[in-house]
């Protein structure tokens, strides 16, 4: 099944995608303006499922990466990520089928869209991360064997680097490295896979489920809590459940190796009074506490949105004093094996705990 | 005129080198012996002018990047560096007809045997700065108009990275990111050149000037300077000079952004008793003061030497209380010219003067 995405669908991407995002990501503005921009001088994109892949085409994941601090202060052209794309494609020598998010989250859901439309491109709904993550490891594309070199670094003086690893595991690390190098924020094409790869490790879906989150979230008519709990129903996700509601009283985040740490302070309101609530992020929200005990953690979702409008908020954008409600969704099967647990469960981010899923 | 560079030849290389790294270029030792075992496995290395490259050969530097002070804990395996020139081989779809220094250097001079060796390649007898200097746009081939990119940094663990930039100036950069990443110390093979790009823009010679320094320093019967001197007279070179005598009273050394930056205080003996030298360095020296005044600059060099042997001291192995000769050598006039004194200039390294020649 092919399907078109238009600006109006942009919009929706963008807002579900924060969603999924966990507060990472990216913010979603600048990612959706790209996007629109180019699908208005290019045409809609077709959104295509993996399963609508050949097994030998080649495939292109296109993201940007970096600090979101960093990311809302220095602006894309949307030209940035098609060099990367363009040093890979010509690195394996193949014709580009198709290029993919590797994540959900505020920008990368959409950036993708922003090259396809320039190169008329499809984009494949699914991605590898099923929410964003702060490092390239943190993919199934890693976790069920697909190598994510060679990867191309660009940025926006035309300097790009090739990198081969022996291990996914050097990837990050380098490509981090280059990122801080090329002023905080670069674009990268890693995991370049064929369509077979795709369809065995990639959640499938997830570019169609943001949309449908941020449609529900738009044209919500009162609670944005019941439009959200409705499409997840239906989805590979666990249906959202409330973790808390309260007012934000402490917010720490420092940009350190190319990343923003820190916390999140929330002291509860209404059910929720006397208890206060502690969020670890590093660029996304890793684990949430109520009074020292945590009630969800990696891999699983926790999104932090505004009280009265229901838009989520990126981690970059939590204030202090802000009314918010905290949401849990539990996160697919195939982001819950024993393998994935060993590469973005609790532990690999120094939480101590172990992972336990959310109910529903 | 073709040389053949065997076992003890690379011990003058090494020693010679240094004499001319001023400092930097990382220690003698370690290029010395991969060098050294190379041409033992593998027989002599051929030794080649300039002037026998047909213009359309196609040559690929090799060296060592990094800061000294890291150097000489992390010992090479002398296979690293080949991971690089193959790379740029296989990115320009070339056979590499000679590798060459980028440097002289203790280790970047000899390094370049050691490929060639294992490889079966000749090296030319020319590098790109005449000396050591601490970063990869200090060559003469940046200055005369050849492209440092593709370039590729490779590490012992098997990754590489090739690096693309719109403009030499972001060579450095991404390198040296991608080096402290890999550890503090990569192998980068940089400014693929064609044969008449060599000629026009190399500094011809100086593997055979190393050879002939390093010969008369071992052999000669007293006084090592007399060596020095007799050998520089009839070369490119000004003739070495005494620039000052004295023990050394104060090292400073850090390392910091992959360079080790400091700076060493000499108190004068006999003739130069009651003054003092200061000789500030990053990774090489870079200007020497007596009592404040500066008495020679980069791109001239200044080579500290112990009294009694006359040995090269590098940079990192500087220590309180030696007794040291501070020697001053002229640099050629390819290395003086006004384009050259942009890029390498003491003012480019935020020494407060500008660059008066040193005589002879």
């Amino acid at each position: 099944m092919t399907v078109e995405i238009g600006v109006e669908d942009i919009e929706d991407i963008a807002l579900g995608a924060t969603v999924l995002g966990t507060g990472g990501g990216g913010g979603p503005h600048v990612g959706k303006l790209v996007a629109q921009q180019a699908i208005e001088a290019h045409g809609p994109v077709e959104l295509i499922s993996p399963h609508d892949l050949s097994d030998d085409s080649f495939v292109v994941p296109t993201a940007q990466m970096g600090a979101p601090t960093v990311s809302v202060e220095k602006l894309p052209s949307g030209m940035e990520a098609i060099a990367s794309l363009k040093r890979l494609a010509r690195e394996c020598d193949r014709q580009v089928d198709a290029t993919m998010p590797i994540e959900c989250g505020g920008i990368n859901s959409t950036f993708p869209f922003a090259v396809a439309a320039r190169l008329g491109l499809p984009v494949v709904d699914a991605d590898g991360m099923g929410r964003a993550f702060p490092e390239l490891q943190h993919e199934t594309f890693n976790i069920y064997g697909v190598s994510g070199t060679p990867a191309a670094v660009s940025d926006e003086h035309g300097n790009t680097c090739l990198i081969e690893t022996a291990e996914n595991d050097h990837l990050e690390w380098l490509a981090r490295g280059v990122t801080i190098r090329m002023g905080g924020v670069a674009y990268v094409s890693d995991y370049p896979m064929s369509g077979k790869q795709v369809k065995d490790t990639a959640i499938p879906g997830t570019m169609s489920l943001a949309r449908d989150l941020g449609h529900a979230l738009r044209t919500a008519s009162d609670d944005a809590m019941d439009a959200i709990r409705a499409v997840t129903r239906s989805s590979i996700y666990g249906e959202a459940q409330s973790l808390f509601e309260g007012k934000i009283v402490d917010v720490q985040r420092r940009t350190e190796h190319g990343f923003v740490f820190g916390f999140v302070d929330i002291d509860g309101l209404e059910s929720d009074e006397g208890k206060t609530m502690h969020i670890e992020f590093q660029n996304e929200n890793l684990g949430a506490q109520i009074d020292d005990e945590y009630v969800a953690t990696v891999p699983d979702l926790i999104t932090v949105l505004d009280r009265e409008t229901g838009d989520p908020i990126p981690t970059e954008s939590l204030r202090y004093g802000a009314r918010v409600r905290v949401l849990g969704i539990r996160t697919p099967e195939i982001m819950r094996t024993d393998e994935a647990l060993d590469v973005w469960g609790p532990q690999t981010f120094g939480l101590n705990t172990t992972y336990k899923p959310l109910k529903h």
